[in-house]
């Protein structure tokens, strides 16, 4: 009987590392939406890129680094200077290793989350980064980064001792992708035309709004699976609850966004609407297996207004975000994590002040390393594209191709 | 033991929920695909939008409404004048409140459902209806009409102490929202060119059919959770013998209208063929868990037929249906709750007279209510966007923007 | 107990069953998102016909036909000479019938699989095939050769008693889709323009790279289903190994791809990384079950060099082959059915040669039968359309529309 339990329970999770997965699909169809076609087919390659690269880092290093079992000072894994394969424990196969599912699966479920960190800041530094220092970026973003402020939560480290919470990684997965985008961001500069010398922000228009909007609701879909297996196990209760605060919050988000957007700029803005939804997704997640119904439409209500403010925050910062990344993971993943101190089953004054250190000493740690490779690579092989080729287009440059190279008008 | 029953059918559940969800990408794509281009973010803001409102009043008012105990008069719900929010009963998360899932699976399975219904509306009136006020009669039909003629069915009212049977909503869902659709459109008149003086029918072509074929295969998808969800558990046998019958009657559908077009038309249309598919699923759809194989051939064969008909006899009544809402869930919808009576375990005349009598009182219903709630909107703020706005597209006009604002052509 | 385990084990081979059939609309995008856009209609056309008449005709024939028990001179199935629809044994929907799932899932799992064996022929033959001609060769293809091969071993036939393995279709499936693609690329000949006079090789761009990494992507989903359902059950062990081995040939499959064509070609190519994801996939097919990490890893990278040298070497067999289905499905196909001799827990060069007794039976089946097929249609009817035809697109003469016939470049 316990082995049927463990079958179920594996079985969700399966699904939901499926559900994960297919979010690499909605990060790189809101990304390319949201961006000019010239550079389409580059972050088409990073987006996959980054998946099939996480996946393989995760299973070389990643994995192992995360969930140590001990520390060496209580910060770094003690695994840290040797890299690993995937082994199998001896238990691993079944409900002694894990009552939620075999070792397989929680290696593939937590690959996917690794890879979905370094997806946030490809949307960021889109239409100017130069592909070769992306991807070395990535390599030790998913294979270090990730992995050991990964470890202080949820491998059991410094932060799990405190009593910081993070149900399924507003802080360890959003946070820790917004820091990185935020830094890379400001060390890039912004794209040509977007902040001009009148001091007036240019628009820089998206090139399919339809692809944009799929994305979206992928992503929404996917989340299905990153907070629900975040359960880690089919526990009837706790996964349907999260299921309906995530969806609440998503729906709550949006509608906030758009009601801001409409109210101050007389139209129906479909990207404040969309960017909302994932800003309430993001808010839900530090603290979805926990929250009412009525705080998850709190909690999304408020990331939707802070998705507006902080689109404007971002501009104002004269930092060009082409994708919304740091409104949404970043300002969201932080407010997700305050507010497991504010509403919900752990709320109190004493919480709150824990989920202000996970995110202060996070913060410090990934800025810290985004800083150092970035400036390491800014300064030896250079990470922003030389202005021709953003003008024409990274697409031709460096992949020598075109993303509609067949496309035609209506002939008949 | 029974706990472990309960978590894999919560498990199933869930899963059909996320498939549920999918389907409103699906529509959207479907949607976008078959209209011009000058208004694909208004249809994907109406999408979006009623997706959000829909998971949030159905938390708020439609759960409740629908599924309510008891009733006044045998007709409304007994909570119909208190308002309330989502509470879990006692025993919401055991298999006492429900042998096949928790409360918050319920609750987000059957919100699902509730946005499908306004879904549905949105393609048929689109390319001239007035955005704010389509919101507002998504806000009375979601929250009112859908949750309370469900009520009459599934929340135990007086079509189900009839014996009027309707497994996964060909009438509660689909004639719903296709009666909706059919005032909507009587009300609001043809888009300009459709309808010409000299008696010709104009065609107003879509601007994507790729997308509009990835909704329908989506659809197609969606409608795995859509009747396998309606099962209510896991039930081996049932579940996968109603994806049989779901898949067969798809693909009769479709091949029957393909063949029917082709007959007529001498032409392999796809948008015949992508109606027949959706024709076959509407058709299956209330008696989906208790028909033979070759019923199911058949009620989708009939469905294709009818499609190509319908699609005719909707352009002779001069109504304007861009997306083809009326001939696939109007028309189909209450063929397949018909089929009921006449193929299947529970074919007899007196059952064709009980679904005869859940068709007509719904029509009735959804007519009057559909109506009353577009005339006070047409009297008021109106219902139709002024003739400038029509011919420049609504995308620019209520939202700004356009939907490529970036594409270009090939320039390599 | 029993009943619980079997049905969870159902619910996951259902949920398998859905992903499978999302391949299809992976397979779709990215034929058409690598071909010109004057043939889409037709594409989207034919896979949808694809899937519509493989569900229909498995369950008419195809599914009776592959499990028939018994053969006659151990070759052909005994139920050969009569048709027949789907009849549910006495023991179909119990664990009796089978410990994974009800007769019902297995009927539509396997359909599935039949019709993606079709859908790999239609890449390779697009653009140029006449559209009658290929669907009545999709219905023998698929209600007969597949069937029949795939009798051989999954059947319980002659190949299962020598000891072929192949887990989830290598060969059975992708093989005999390649070699149909094969045989049929080469009676087409290429399309106008391919290849010139003076032996240069024209490069005939696609129209939409989005979709088709969408496509890819999608396809990698479908894969959780197409190897994790193979399993046949929900074993957790087993089916999370699967879903391990299979992204990470996936991943460095395509990282290889990548490699070997930026050493080449000095440029990050993401078509090849494409094709090279696809053929990790359809590489560790045939052995998912039982590869460790680093076994999958390997055959992935072999797989990647075999797309970047087949591309190669079918261009210069003079053969056109627009989406690369030759390289991914046969080559790969071939690779992974061989590589069961070579790497995991079956390696010894015994196994090997069974392998390849497998391989060449089937290809000798399938080159006969397609040609065969082929060669009788193209000597009546014909099997490409006319030079004008070609030239103007198949869209507008088989179908009479275009795939965007609304679109247009941005006007604000």
């Amino acid at each position: 009987m316990e082995n049927t339990l463990f079958t179920i329970n594996n079985v969700w999770m399966m699904m939901c590392t499926a559900l994960v997965f297919l979010m690499h699909l909605g990060f790189s169809l809101l990304e390319i939406g949201l961006t000019r076609q010239k550079n389409t087919i580059n972050i088409l390659f990073k987006n996959v890129f980054i998946l099939s690269v996480g996946v393989v880092l995760y299973a070389l290093v990643g994995f192992n680094l995360m969930y140590p079992g001990s520390f060496i000072y209580g910060i770094l894994p003690d695994h840290f200077f040797s890299l690993f394969g995937l082994t199998v424990p001896e238990n691993g196969l079944t409900s002694e290793y894990n009552v939620g599912y075999t070792y397989w699966t929680d290696f593939l479920f937590q690959g996917m989350f690794a890879a979905t960190a370094a997806t946030i800041v490809s949307g960021a530094v889109a239409e100017r980064v130069k592909l070769g220092s992306f991807m070395i970026f990535t390599i030790f973003y998913v294979g270090l980064v990730y992995p050991i402020t990964g470890s202080w939560k949820w491998g059991g480290g410094w932060l799990n001792d405190l009593g910081f919470y993070d149900f399924a990684g507003s802080t360890l997965v959003h946070s820790v992708g917004g820091w990185a985008a935020f830094i890379a961001v400001w060390l890039l500069g912004a794209r040509i035309g977007k902040f001009n010398k009148d001091g007036s922000v240019g628009a820089i228009p998206g090139h399919s709004i339809p692809l944009a909007t799929a994305g979206v609701l992928i992503l929404w879909l996917g989340w299905f699976g990153f907070n629900g297996g975040s359960v880690l196990s089919a526990d009837p209760g706790k996964t349907s609850l999260v299921l309906v605060t995530t969806c609440l919050a998503a729906a709550s988000g949006g509608l906030s966004a758009l009601l801001v957007s409409l109210f101050r700029n007389k139209q129906y803005d479909l990207s404040m609407f969309l960017n909302g939804l994932l800003g309430g997704l993001v808010g839900i997640t530090a603290g979805a297996d926990m929250m009412s119904v009525t705080d998850s439409i709190v909690i999304g209500i408020i990331a939707g207004i802070l998705i507006v403010l902080g689109v404007g925050f971002v501009d104002k910062l004269k930092l060009d975000d082409p994708v919304g990344a740091i409104p949404v993971h970043l300002i969201c993943g932080i407010w997700g994590t305050l507010a497991v101190g504010i509403f919900g089953e752990m709320a109190s004054l004493e919480q709150l002040g824990k989920q202000a250190i996970g995110v202060v000493a996070i913060a410090a740690f990934c800025i810290t390393f985004a800083f150092i490779i970035l400036i390491i690579l800014k300064k030896t092989v250079g990470i922003r594209v030389s202005e021709e080729e953003e003008q024409e287009g990274l697409d031709i440059h460096e992949h020598g191709m075109d993303a509609y190279p067949d496309f035609r008008l209506n002939q008949h």
